[in-house]
């Protein structure tokens, strides 16, 4: 057994310890064939079934239903902020979006470079992203309405989804995906890195509406293209092959956790006791309004910058780390992602009533 | 000691045994640190000294000289098919193109997608690529020519570099990056997939001179963009981290190699040794130009499809693996990347003897 310290990074982020051991256990000579997944053919026999077991499971374990294609891409969700105006949003048309942070306006920002019309429809940038917006109107002509699921920085995730009519709802989901049960029905398009819930950075995943695929114009960049790269079932190039057999292992993981209900439950025990620690003295300030707040990313506040960094600096030599927030907010933030053990969410809790007594 | 089979992919292939023994060693605590390279933040310390040794080592063993840029990017050869004519085409330009087969001619293919005038100044395709085309005009107002060093499928390889005066050479190098000494100084860019002789598959290196990056507009999307990831070191968003540092490990083990010249050499002598065996009686059949013969893919004929049939079959069964041709040509192919130990080689050459007694 190898030591192992509690990881609260916010992505690339922790993976489940039997996750890794599996890997390791196959790395040199997968299931006895003499080699290593990094080193088959994509085209190998072994790696198809690879490939669409994790397409099968991703169906399975995120309750995706019929009529939806799970498509591996790469390039990050920074890639399907361009992807998704470029297939989706034809010249003459206009999307909304709506704006709970730096991912939201960077999504805004890229489709806008790209030459295309965009609505943010709502933004909550007027109280530092702290909720997510509950009025707004959405264009009945709109291509889409883009939203964010989960703020990584501030720490706010939608708790009951907008309700769109015809216009599809197109979801950033890279941070929370995964985490709670979800009707997918409600969505045209999900998409999200792998890595925060679901594998190692490199490998994005694009879950989506069969019939959207249909409206990629043909002259997009070929590695954009739902059309091209969802037609050749994620084969169309050499794709990222041992991040998606992660991604098959991490799917498997959830699986036998008892699924998304049972990783659900164990995420809002985890998020109920880090924001009770946070709420139960004056102490600790969270940042976000209550009926906003993550299962993901806790951000908080201490009294002062010192002992922020003093709360850094104590709870990494405790064994527990990524817990400074962004650069760009500064304070403290805990996420804590499927992969992170009720274990360590206790530990921390633990760790910041000692550092109370020490320093309040 | 795992037993491993000899790897004749033609990619994703064979990495060093060494390479994945390091990985498997460090895949759950890295040097000790208590998670795996999957599980750091990019923004890391730990994970910023691999970035950067990545670099230095692509700088230092490949021979990069001062002015030149090394990028890290996702989307393989296919996305770079976009990205070069994006970032380096302007409007109102073109660029000159060299086809010896199927990458060359997707490469074309995409530019001319997405609007770009394209000139092919030479093809092979009259002698089904069987050669790299010595004749041509390079247009001197071209915006650069566009090569591929190596063609994996016919088995292809350039001898020399076309002199091309002001003109960038840019230069698809996946399949033989670093399978030979180059002068990268002839080059203004050079891009490869990295699952030949770099890594795993789901990372591209993209090496440019510096003042290339200057050409990239504003309006395309930001993931193509060489001025925006190269301008943030290859830390624009998420990178993948764990291909990354398989890089950096492969980088390293051919520094520990003895560096390209003993690399080359290794590589010449694996290639010697099965033209050879082609070329010894009647039996076997090259379908390349003796002058336009690849080091990495070696692409060659039986006396019929049945025997080529039964050869797969045989070779297979004697624990030799990837020796099909690829689909849309045919016959056998034995990719020898870097990774490929000399006993392989020789394996199968033998092999080839005996497959010939008993059929010939």
């Amino acid at each position: 057994m190898e030591n192992r310290i509690f990881n609260f990074n916010a992505g690339p982020a922790a993976l489940p310890l039997a996750v890794l051991e599996e890997i390791k256990n196959d790395l040199i000579s997968y299931k006895g064939e003499g080699l290593s997944v990094m080193e088959m053919s994509h085209r190998s026999k072994t790696f198809d079934a690879i490939i669409k077991e994790a397409e099968a499971l991703a169906k399975e374990v995120l309750q995706i239903p019929a009529g939806y294609k799970v498509i591996f891409m790469q390039g990050g969700a920074s890639l399907q902020f361009a992807a998704v105006p470029l297939n989706l949003l034809p010249d003459g048309g206009s999307a909304d979006y709506i704006s709970t942070g730096a991912w939201s306006k960077k999504a805004v920002a890229e489709a806008e470079k790209l030459g295309k019309s965009v609505n943010v429809i709502a933004s909550s940038e007027d109280s530092n992203f702290s909720r997510i917006p509950g009025e707004f109107t959405i264009n009945s002509d709109a291509a889409y309405l883009h939203i964010t699921s989960n703020n990584t920085i501030f720490g706010t995730q939608w708790q009951e989804w907008p309700e769109t009519g015809t216009v599809p709802l197109v979801c950033d989901m890279s941070s929370d995906i995964g985490c709670r049960k979800v009707d997918i029905g409600k969505f045209g398009l999900i998409y999200a890195g792998a890595q925060k819930n679901m594998g190692p950075s490199g490998v994005t995943i694009v879950i989506m509406r069969e019939e959207l695929m249909e409206r990629s114009p043909a002259n997009i960049p070929t590695m954009t293209s739902y059309k091209i790269i969802g037609g050749k079932d994620s084969l169309y190039n050499t794709p990222p092959t041992f991040a998606i057999y992660i991604v098959k292992l991490v799917l498997q993981w959830v699986k036998n956790m008892g699924g998304l209900e049972k990783i659900e439950q164990i995420n809002r025990e985890k998020a109920r006791i880090l924001y009770e620690a946070i709420d139960a003295t004056g102490f600790y300030r969270g940042t976000v309004e209550k009926e906003s707040r993550s299962l993901m990313n806790v951000p908080f506040r201490l009294p002062s910058e010192d002992l922020e960094k003093a709360f850094v600096e104590e709870s990494t030599a405790a064994g527990m780390i990524g817990l400074k927030g962004h650069r760009s907010v500064g304070g403290i933030r805990a996420s804590i992602y499927n992969a992170v053990p009720l274990e360590a969410v206790k530990t921390l809790a633990e760790f910041m009533r000692d550092f109370e007594r020490k320093h309040g």
